[in-house]
C-alpha cells in the first residue's frame, strides 16, 4: 500500500473519494433489462438465465424437494456453525424492537407510533465467485423477527440449475417463503414490478455487482424502497504501535480478497507500524487463493501516517468507512469518537470477520462514504412506524384556538374549518 | 365525489393507483437545473431567483437583521400559537430518542449500537401560495433533537427578495443554523452539491413542487439521502354511520384545498353517510377562499360504499393513504387493523388539522401508497446507528472455530485466516 505522510485538510476530499465506475453505459444496459422483465415477465428471466448463467431452466421457483437434498448435501459441522450464527444474530437484532411509550402531549391529546413490519421484502443474494450464504442470515433473520409476512429470496443458480446448498440451508433455516433461481439485475427487476412467479415486493434488500445496484438505484425511481446505496466493500484500520501487525494485515487482506474494487485504509501515528503491516500484507498474501483479486485491491489503497490518534479519528470520519477496526490502546474511548461508519470493531480481538458471520451484527453495511447518512442493516429496516393520535373533547377544546390560528396564518381556511365545525358542535 | 358501489379485490389496483405525472419532460428540465448549479454555483442560484421568483437578490443569505424584523410582524397570539406547536411537537419527537441496550450475544463478545445525528441536514421550505412555516417546525424540531450540527434552510422569496415573516420566525425558534433565499429544483442542487454560499449537505428534507421532488431524486443517485419519494397529499376517511357528516366534509376540503393532485377518499359501509358527506361538501366549499383548488382535487377523488367495516380496514390498508381518519364507534380497536397509513386520527375529535400543525405527530407523510414501505418523518430520520462489538479473547477463542468454518464454506480464506491468526497468539 502505498504511503501518504500527514495530508493537509484540504487534501482529504481528494484522499476520501472511491474509485468512480463508469455509469452512462451501465444505466442503459440495465434499464434495458428492467424494461424487457417488465415487458415480458418470466419469459425474460428464463431469457436471461440462459443468456447470463447458462443456465436452461424449466422452473424459476426452487422446489420443497432442492431444499431438502440441500440440508443432507452439508457437513453436520457447518450447519451447527451455521445455527450459533444464527442465534447471535437472532440475539442482537431482537433488542432492536423497542416499543414506544404513547405520549400525552396536553390533556387529551394522545399520540403515539405503532411498528409495523413491511408486508413483502425481497432479498437478492449474489452467486459468483462465493456462496454468500452469511448474507441470507444477516436479510432473512431481522426480516422474520420485523414479522414480514413475504420475504422471497432471488440468487443466480450454477449451469447446472443448481444453487448452492448453504444458500438453501440458510434461507430454510430463516423461513424465506420461497426462492427464485434468478440472478442480477432481472432478479431485481422481477422484484420490484413483479412476474407471474415472482411476486412483487414493497422493499428490496442485498448487496451485489454493479448491475444489480444500478438496478436497485432505478427501480427507487419507480417508488420501490431499498435498503441502501452501495458500492464496493471497504474497511478503514487506525492502528498505534499497541496494534499487532499480524492481525492487522490479516484484517487488511480478508477485506481486498471481496473484489479488485475493495477499497483497505490503514492509519497510523507510527511510520514504524506502517511497515511492518506491509511486511506482513506480503507475507500474508502469498498464501491466499484469492491473492490476485487482493492485490489488485491492493492498488486502490493507501496508508497515512498522522502525527497524533487525533488526527487519525478525524480522517476516519470524514473518510466513513464501512468497516472500522480501532487497534488502539484504550480502543472503547476511541470508539466514543467515531461519527461515521458502518460498524466498529473495538480492540485487537475483534475483527471484522467475526461481524461478517458470527458475532450478531449485521454485516449490511453502507459503503462509498454513504455511512455519512445511512445505518446498515437491522430490524427497523424491515419495519414501518405508523403515528396514532386520538384526541377528546377537552383537547380539541383546548388546542383547537391555536390550530385556528396556525391555519390561518397559512391561508389554508379548509384546515381552518376542521377545527372550527367541532369546536362549534361542542358548544351546542 | 363520485360512488363507487362494493369494488371487487381485482378492481382495486386501478382505483389505487395515483394519478400520474408527466415525467419524460420533467427530468430532462431539473437536470439542467442540477447541471448548472454545480456548475457556475451561486452564479447560478442567483439567475434562477430572476426567472423563477422574479427576485433581484443581492444576498442569498437571510440576514440576522431581516430575522430580528420577522419576529417583529408577527402578532402576540400567532407566536403564541407556534410556541404551543412547537412545544408538542418537542414532547413527542424527544420520546423517539431511545438508547438500546448493549448486548453480550456471548460471553465475551459485545455488541451494541450508537445513535449518532447526521452532521449537516438541509431542510426545503415551499414557497407559493401559503407560507408553510408548520413544516419549519416538523423539520426543524427533529433535526435539532437529534443534534445535527448544521441545519440549513432554502425557501424562496417573494418579489422584493422577502422571506414571509412566520418561516423566518420558525426556522430561528427551531435553531436553524442558516437560511437561505433559494427555491426550487436550485435549491436542491445547491443543498445537494454545495456552492460558495451554501454548504453541501448530507441529508435534504421537505416537501415542494414536481420540480423539488424530481431534484430530490436525480440527486439520490448521486447517494445524496432524502427523507422519503414524495407525491400530492392525500386523505382517506373511513365512516360509520356513527360519525359526523360535518365533520368528515370539512376534514376532507382540507385536504383538497392543498393542491388541484390532491386525492381525498370516503369509504363508509352506509351510502347515507356518503351522501350526507356530499351534501356538507357542497355546502362548504361555497365559503372556501380555495375553493376552486378544492373542487379540481375532488373531481381526482371519490367514495366507495362497502359492505361492511372490515372491507373498508383491508381497502384503505391496500390504498395506503397518507393520512387516515377512523370516523367510526370503536375506533381504536380498528386502528389496531391499521396496517399501512401514514398518521392515523382514531375518532371524531382527531381531525387532521391538528397532526398538521400542533398535536405533537409528524406531518412530513409518505404520499402515494408510499406507506407500504416508508415511515414518516421522526426524530430517527436524522439520525444514523452506528453497530459497534468489542470481542475478549475468550469471546474469540469460543467463536473463532465456527467463524473459520463458515469462512471457508464461502470461500474466503482470507477471512478465515484473520481469525486464525488470533487463535494461534492465543496457544503461544
Amino acid at each position: 500500500m502505498k504511503l501518504i505522510s500527514q495530508p493537509k485538510k484540504t487534501e482529504w476530499e481528494a484522499l476520501c473519494k472511491r474509485p468512480a465506475l463508469q455509469q452512462e453505459d451501465l444505466t442503459k444496459k440495465v434499464r434495458q433489462i428492467l424494461d424487457r422483465v417488465k415487458e415480458l415477465g418470466d419469459q425474460a428471466l428464463y431469457e436471461y438465465s440462459s443468456l447470463f448463467d447458462n443456465a436452461e431452466l424449466t422452473k424459476l421457483k426452487v422446489t420443497k424437494k432442492e431444499i431438502a437434498e440441500a440440508e443432507q448435501k452439508l457437513s453436520e459441522e457447518l450447519k451447527r456453525a451455521i445455527q450459533v450464527a444464527k442465534t447471535n444474530i437472532e440475539t442482537f437484532h431482537k433488542a432492536q424492537l423497542m416499543k414506544e411509550p404513547a405520549i400525552e402531549t396536553i390533556k387529551g391529546v394522545l399520540c403515539w407510533r405503532r411498528s409495523v413490519p413491511i408486508e413483502k421484502v425481497g432479498l437478492y443474494i449474489p452467486g459468483g465467485s462465493a456462496p454468500l450464504f452469511s448474507t441470507v442470515l444477516m436479510l432473512g433473520i431481522p426480516a422474520g423477527i420485523a414479522g414480514c409476512k413475504e420475504r422471497i429470496l432471488c440468487t443466480p443458480c450454477d449451469k447446472n440449475s443448481k444453487v448452492h446448498p448453504a444458500i438453501l440451508y440458510a434461507a430454510q433455516i430463516t423461513g424465506i417463503t420461497s426462492i427464485y433461481k434468478i440472478g442480477g439485475a432481472q432478479a431485481i427487476a422481477a422484484m420490484a414490478y413483479g412476474t407471474a412467479t415472482v411476486p412483487k415486493v414493497n422493499k428490496i434488500f442485498g448487496p451485489g455487482n454493479q448491475y444489480v445496484t444500478k438496478a436497485k438505484e432505478l427501480v427507487q425511481l419507480d417508488g420501490l424502497a431499498i435498503d441502501m446505496p452501495a458500492g464496493p466493500s471497504e474497511v478503514l484500520v487506525i492502528a498505534d504501535p499497541s496494534g499487532n501487525p499480524e492481525f492487522i494485515a490479516a484484517d487488511l487482506l480478508a477485506q481486498a480478497e471481496h473484489s479488485a474494487d475493495s477499497q483497505v485504509v490503514l492509519l497510523s501515528d507510527s511510520v514504524t507500524m506502517i511497515e511492518a503491516v506491509n511486511a506482513e500484507i506480503q507475507t500474508q498474501l502469498a498464501a491466499l487463493p484469492r491473492k490476485q483479486i487482493a492485490q489488485k485491491a491492493l492498488e486502490n489503497s493507501f496508508a497515512v501516517v498522522f502525527k497524533n490518534m487525533d488526527s487519525c479519528m478525524k480522517f476516519s470520519n470524514y473518510y466513513a468507512p464501512e468497516h472500522l477496526i480501532l487497534a488502539v490502546k484504550n480502543a472503547k474511548q476511541y470508539a466514543k469518537q467515531v461519527t461515521s461508519a458502518g460498524s466498529v470493531f473495538v480492540g485487537n480481538y475483534s475483527c471484522e470477520s467475526a461481524g461478517d458471520y458470527a458475532s450478531g451484527t449485521n454485516h449490511t453495511l453502507p459503503t462509498n462514504g454513504f455511512a455519512k447518512s445511512f445505518s446498515g442493516v437491522s430490524t427497523e429496516s424491515f419495519i414501518k412506524k405508523i403515528t396514532f393520535q386520538e384526541i377528546t373533547k377537552k383537547g380539541i377544546k383546548d388546542l383547537g384556538p391555536d390550530i385556528e390560528l396556525l391555519a390561518e396564518a397559512e391561508q389554508l381556511f379548509a384546515h381552518k374549518n376542521a377545527v372550527t365545525v367541532r369546536l362549534k358542535s361542542l358548544k351546542k
